[in-house]
């Protein structure tokens, strides 16, 4: 009733309180609608309603600019600013991201979609309006979960030394996707139970101004609060108290389950999608269990995504100290991996591609230049993982291939990463890092002998000649499909080879093949540029050596259909052994 | 008298109250006789001698796990653990390194040069201590300036969740390198102003339990307050304000200048070598503010180093509020140039290559996903850099040049990079990343025509054939010295390119070259290994023509001798030369 009719801030401004009450009733109803069938971020929007509707009544969007930490929350934003259609109409749900977009709306001003930048992008927005003598807000809106980040916290104590309006809203639903970890959370619990009194204050200690809301999902509440910081001459934090999941009692009751969710039954709460095949997770971490008893230093760490390696509560609880989630902090995950390893202990921080972007220095600081032995294991590094913009897993390979010391490792089946696991964290000479493969998981019950110590000694899999192709990680078995290929269009049997090290090259091997080759061909899950193939175009760069590499060409992807990709990639069997053809 | 008989912490504790007092006076007298002669860091030791005798008075190294963050402030620490020679006889001066070495000692735990750290990798000794059922103290010592950093703000915020021993010893000397920035200083202030009783606490926020030592360098004082802390149960933090400098009248009385010294006449205090010549950082800093006066919204930024892109006390004090220092905190830098951008403004972030290695989410997602018109300027990322293993120039090429979006640029001379510079803060379209050649600066007074919006547009500087060198950023000019040699050597004139674009490939240009060319090389100053030579190597990979790349192979260096790095790697105009007349 007013949903459909709101087409921009204005049309929020326009109605009285008592209909903003209904109109979050119906955003609401919109959003268990659009993520019961379509799935998506779950908790967080419903949790938001409120504050988003009195974000836009009191402040004047776009000129006062919000911006979104994460931005998994930002669907009732979307929805209030010319972008229902793709929450009321199946036909429309995918007009629109995941995330904020600039490219939908002017409401919009950055894609993000890791945590905690909100805060110091804000300030920049802040600064240029400073120096340009422009006048506005800017209001950052952060969850709990983010604070953890170190870019976060840089951020407020940037902005503590800021002399002009920028507001930053702490939005406390007492939850990361899991549990908060660290000791700033039992700060703002006591905030919480003072209403905000407590005399130590996170915030105030940053040197920001502070409000507390208790009742973040009351929107008169939220009126009255951002209407007494609205045009603030110095930085301030709105720290409000909302409930995550609000709305459907399934998500009340099981928050870390809800957090994100594929479609479900409206009434149950089930899911309409089957029970997910063992994969690489759940793997990992009934492996580290299996140990973990025996061996009282074998420790997992997560900075704030338990389940990424497995580990759900149930899991969580049997292992104990023995799991370790940072928060939301991958640098400190890293660190602490290689104090951990310094110490004596077997430190195995599992982590997604996307984020362990953020911790190059970390690894090659805290951990290489020291040669610790901590593993770290990296999940959706495919082309076959998230296909959001800000979650892509295509550029791991330069980012760590190249840091001297480390082993990174590209398993091509659950043996053999097994394997590796077991050989990293039974050593005590290399920091290692374990590339999982994209896809579904492949099992071939194969026993694994290899002995990984011996550094970049790649493995011939099939004997040929003429041509080489070196399957990478998940690109493994295409290169023995593009083998069998080239082998029925010319006759020729071409020599495939699993190379397990992304991080080295097997010169010895390379250079045997000079003798009865003149193609070698490489085929790696992630863009070229940087990457593994390029290491072999460069050992034979000054021979007759004929080489091809196979990637991903390297640019940004947003939601993109896989087979499109690869096939622009020339990355199917027809394609590499057609290119492969071509220059025999 | 008392120095001389230190071998270790032994030595100290067999010590009285009174004769630690001498102690500490003939530590600063030779580290005064060391500084003068060798150079170093000087303000950060000076300051840090009475707590590192205390230190090691009450706790018991290595049992006791010391971690110093940055760990510039050791000297005093190796003095007391066996290395005193290093500090006493000129003739062993350089023994040691200046950062923490575990080479060297059981009483060093990691090797650590950048900073924030110290608290991560403490936690994970803690951690680790915990799972081997062990005992002792774990104690990190990080200075104010270290705590903008994210790395070390996660790190308090993790262990305030901690539940055993730590200890976090925070010097405070109310400076980073230069000034502090950022809210939270305010309240380190209100802590030292109120004797550490203000109930407003950062670090009572982050969870942990907290001391206050007003009087940092009472060797007395020191002692009482470890001694309440040792073996403390859950982490707790001893903050201490000391005076940056102590001990040295003209250290005390400028603080910045005195963080690092080269040799100079301990009577006067004035440096024994010549003024410095211009260089990029001067440059940087002349050219900015000679524009910054019409155009409001042109902003250098810096993480904490203000010198390093020319802003010297005085001319951040002209540039006003135009200079921005985020404190020792790069990723946000990185965002708040983004959301400057974003705003219309034209951000400047000056940063050596060591340092942006914490930036590469940054740049990615937060600048470059968006597209943002920063700039960032890259410092001694060079062979010719920074030596120590902790501070190597050396990995920035393939850490930033493989990201998309991102216009990585390398001039060659000075007129090149302001005109690179000129391009970049006046275009809208890309992030753009400049990296300065190492070595002295070459100023050819040469006028600049070149478009830098048309991407990837290499420069043929001399035609010739058979042979073509692409001598990028600061190995032009050796480019150019092969090529004549070559000539010499041959009679064969090679083609000589300057490629100007580190982030792309000219393939109009390259695929040119093979009509009446059969050698490419490719000289670059940083690590091959997903650098600029790969990727010339792989757009050649399918074809007839051989590629020769030369430039830095993959490992850490540590106090290297530059030439014989050079040599090593064949990176003189004579090999360069031989190398290519071999493929003739």
């Amino acid at each position: 009733m007013y949903l459909e009719k709101i087409n921009g801030p204005a049309d929020v401004k326009a109605l009285s309180e008592g209909e903003l009450e209904c109109l979050a009733a119906e955003m609401r109803r919109a959003l268990l609608a659009r993520l019961s069938r379509h799935g998506g971020h779950f908790g967080p929007n419903l949790g938001m309603v409120e504050a988003t509707i009195a974000l836009h009544y009191v402040f004047d969007s776009p000129r006062d600019k919000l911006v979104f930490d994460v931005s998994h929350q930002c669907y009732p934003h979307k929805m209030l600013t010319g972008r229902k259609e793709a929450y009321l109409d199946p036909a429309h749900y995918d007009d629109v991201s995941g995330y904020s977009n600039p490219a939908e709306s002017e409401h919009d001003h950055f894609t993000v979609g890791h945590t905690s930048t909100s805060v110091s992008l804000a300030c920049g927005l802040a600064k240029a309006r400073d120096l340009r003598g422009e006048h506005g807000n800017v209001i950052a809106v952060i969850g709990d979960g983010s604070l953890s980040g170190g870019e976060a916290l840089e951020g407020l104590d940037f902005a503590g030394e800021l002399r002009s309006n920028l507001i930053i809203v702490v939005n406390d639903n007492e939850m990361s996707i899991a549990e908060n970890h660290g000791g700033l959370y039992g700060n703002l619990k006591l905030l919480r139970e003072t209403e905000g009194s407590a005399p130590c204050n996170l915030f105030r200690a940053m040197g920001l101004d502070y409000h507390y809301v208790a009742d973040g999902n009351s929107i008169s509440a939220l009126i009255a609060a951002f209407r007494q910081v609205k045009d603030s001459a110095s930085p301030v934090v709105v720290h409000i108290h909302t409930e995550k999941g609000k709305g459907y009692a399934p998500a009340e009751a099981d928050r870390e389950s809800w957090h994100f969710s594929g479609p479900f039954d409206l009434e149950t709460g089930r899911p309409l999608y089957a029970e997910e095949a063992p994969d690489f997770s759940s793997v990992t971490a009934d492996y580290l269990l299996s140990r973990m008893e025996k061996e009282p230093s074998l420790v997992a760490i997560t900075s704030g995504t338990p389940t990424v390696l497995g580990f759900t509560p149930e899991k969580r609880k049997r292992a104990g100290r023995q799991f370790v989630d940072v928060g939301i902090a991958e640098e400190t995950a890293v660190a602490l991996a290689s104090g951990i390893a310094a110490g004596g202990g077997k430190p195995v921080y599992g982590v997604y591609s996307s984020f362990i972007q953020r911790t190059y220095d970390q690894l090659s600081q805290d951990l290489c230049i020291n040669k610790n032995p901590a593993t770290v294991v990296v999940f959706a590094g495919s082309v076959y993982g998230m296909n959001d913009v800000t979650h892509l897993g295509i550029y791991d390979i330069p980012l760590l291939s190249n840091i001297p010391e480390l082993v990174y490792l590209a398993p091509t089946t659950k043996e053999e990463y097994l394997a590796m696991l077991d050989w990293s964290t039974g050593q005590r000479e290399h920091p290692v890092a374990i590339r999982l493969p994209g896809g579904e998981m492949i099992s071939d019950g194969r026993t694994v002998t290899k002995q990984f110590g011996a550094l970049n000694t790649y493995e011939v899999t099939a004997r040929g000649s003429r041509v080489a192709l070196l399957g990478l990680g998940t690109f493994y078995p295409l290169a023995q499909e593009a083998a069998e290929r080239v082998a029925r269009q010319t006759g020729v049997r071409p020599t495939v080879i699993n190379p397990y090290y992304i991080s080295g090259i097997d010169a010895e091997l390379l250079e045997e093949l000079k003798r009865d080759h003149q193609v070698v061909a490489t085929l790696e899950d992630g863009v070229l540029d940087g990457g593994f193939g390029e290491k072999i175009a460069r050992f034979y760069g000054s021979s007759e050596m004929k080489v091809l590499n196979f990637g991903l060409k390297k640019e940004f992807l947003d939601r993109y259909d896989v087979e499109e990709v690869l096939r622009a990639n020339h990355l199917t069997a027809e394609q590499v052994a057609d290119d492969v053809c071509a220059l025999l």
